[in-house]
């Protein structure tokens, strides 16, 4: 039995979606109710809502809104109207897999009940992504109690990003191993890297953390080193927005410079995340789309610019660490270990 | 011939230091008038001017002002005064040891000048401030000419932090090195490390590259692995605080990161310091002192606080980089290479 986190960050309720708006996030919290689906799609573009597992349900629940405005349309139309807003779902983020995983998982659910009416279908629809949301938080207890059996005694872990309870229904997939080890071993702590562009390491992470009274402490994106070389770190754990088959994860940028520090100092660097995440139609994570993002994410802080007028940007929203600085996947069906073409195929096969 | 640029961040004229303040760049360019040295240990502390050749040189015109606020004492308490005054100006950095070297360099020089009436020797120490201020301008010229050889047609150049005219009295060290090769090859450019907690590379780098008209693009700290991947760095190079006699380096924090990524990538790692970064009084890179600054620095930023109330926070201001993650030191005196225990000490014994 894991620690529960209050915090939750998608959450259907009747016919409404709530979602925390996590650009407030660490000045204010607030929950914002939604009930068409292109404010889903916009609230995931906007990243009101982020985070891989959190994306791929807000997904779903847009599914379900959207079966919802096209209830009163003939069967035919219901089902292409259903088929767009799926592929605008889907448009908004292109390197969380989740998200496809999710909203493909609504459609062919509502495809599977094509012989109900149309009214019956859209309340199934509902159901079925509750239900999908409610999963969610059952892996992530999963994953973080498997993961917690690998957490030393004591263990001081570094997290970049936000793969918290704020990264999916609730938990947590990274930050979900911080919590069950946490609970069964007070003396747990964590580091947490700020992560520029977008700061969910200092904005989010801490929060969560704070929330919960788990100790952490934040660091820049350049310390991660001078901590590891002084014996501080013990492991790092992550999470993943999209892994090949052959254990490549896409992360947030960022990411796979932390693995090759981590790899110079022998710290086990791990990926924690639902098997969801995991891409078997893609072989390496060559393959991975990266989406760039606004440049006003490195230009700008809080709405101020922090560098000259001018200057050039370049802003990848992800990048990929190869499976060879991986130590393991944390996945609700245990820690998958290299190979993991091998491991990965095993574990879809169970 | 190397390209001037016009920026000159520390500036002894007659009897006044002026101060471009940093703090304000990239939003306003500011000087300031100083005409006593507790207000140039202030500037220091407070990193009006930073960067290691620069701080040495405001230590020395910080000696300079020193005598003068001394000029009417006898001669042996005008020495314990100014003796005094060097030890203060000299605590407010313990990292960068060209503080130490360019203060001490002035007292010993006002020493070995003890003959002379007070009046006088007040007068010759005004003289040899100057003397070095056009002396690391004349330095890093030199250095900015030696690197621009080992820059491949085309180049990019990755760097952290500033290590620019902003950070010397004029032209820069590891800008130094930018500045000479573009000016050989138009088609060399730069990309620029943020360099959180404080941004100098976001603040003043991009600013004195677009003053100067060189390509500069911004990145965030943890992108360089990304790039390096793509194979879209050349090369790196940075300043340095302070170097052992072995080649270890010390720098600003995120270095050594950046020194793994380069190596994990193969892309030459170079540091382009004066001579008098080097302390030979110091074996290896453990023995520097790493100064711990302000918690704000990593909390907040433009006055904002960027993370959760209650988060703890560690903030190194430097790292050191091992000797052997370092392809060259350039210096004035030529590029040294490994071993630099051996290189180092030829060339303080020409």
């Amino acid at each position: 039995m894991a620690l529960q986190s209050k915090i939750r960050p998608v959450e259907l309720v009747g016919q409404t979606v709530f979602l925390i708006d996590q650009t407030l996030i660490p000045y204010e919290y607030k929950k914002i109710e939604i009930d068409n689906y292109k404010d889903i799609a916009a609230a995931i573009k906007d990243m009101l809502v982020r985070g891989a597992p959190a994306i791929g349900i807000s997904g779903a629940h847009g599914v379900a809104l959207a079966a919802k405005e096209f209830q009163n349309l003939e069967k035919k139309e219901f089902f292409a109207n259903l088929k767009n807003a799926c592929d605008y779902l889907i448009s908004q983020r292109p390197t969380a897999v989740n998200l496809e995983w999710a909203v493909k998982k609504v459609y062919n659910y509502a495809l599977s009940n094509e012989d109900k009416d149309v009214s019956e279908i859209v309340g199934k629809i509902f159901e079925f992504a509750k239900k999908l949301e409610l999963e969610d938080i059952e892996i992530n207890i999963k994953i973080g109690d498997n993961g917690a059996a690998i957490v030393p005694k004591g263990a001081t872990i570094l997290t970049h990003c936000n793969a918290g309870a704020l990264a999916t229904c609730g938990y947590g997939t990274a930050l979900g191993v911080v919590r069950s080890a946490f609970e069964k071993d007070k003396t747990v702590q964590v580091f947490a890297d700020e992560t520029r562009p977008r700061q969910q390491g200092a904005r989010l992470t801490t929060w969560e953390l704070v929330e919960d009274g788990i100790p952490v402490t934040l660091i820049t994106d350049g310390m991660s080193g001078y901590f590891m070389k002084k014996g501080m770190i013990d492991l790092v754990v992550v999470g993943a927005d999209r892994i090949a088959a052959n254990g490549d994860a896409a992360n947030k940028i960022g990411t796979y410079n932390l693995a090759l520090v981590a790899k110079a100092h022998n710290v086990p660097f791990y990926i924690a995340a639902p098997l969801s995440t995991i891409d078997t139609s893609i072989k390496t994570g060559d393959e991975i789309v990266i989406e760039e993002r606004s440049h006003e994410e490195v230009t700008h802080i809080n709405g101020k610019t922090v560098c000259a007028k001018g200057v050039k940007v370049i802003n990848p929203g992800f990048d990929v660490t190869p499976n060879e600085l991986i130590a393991g996947i944390i996945t609700e069906k245990g820690i998958l270990r290299p190979d993991y073409n091998e491991s990965i195929k095993k574990v879809f096969e169970e």
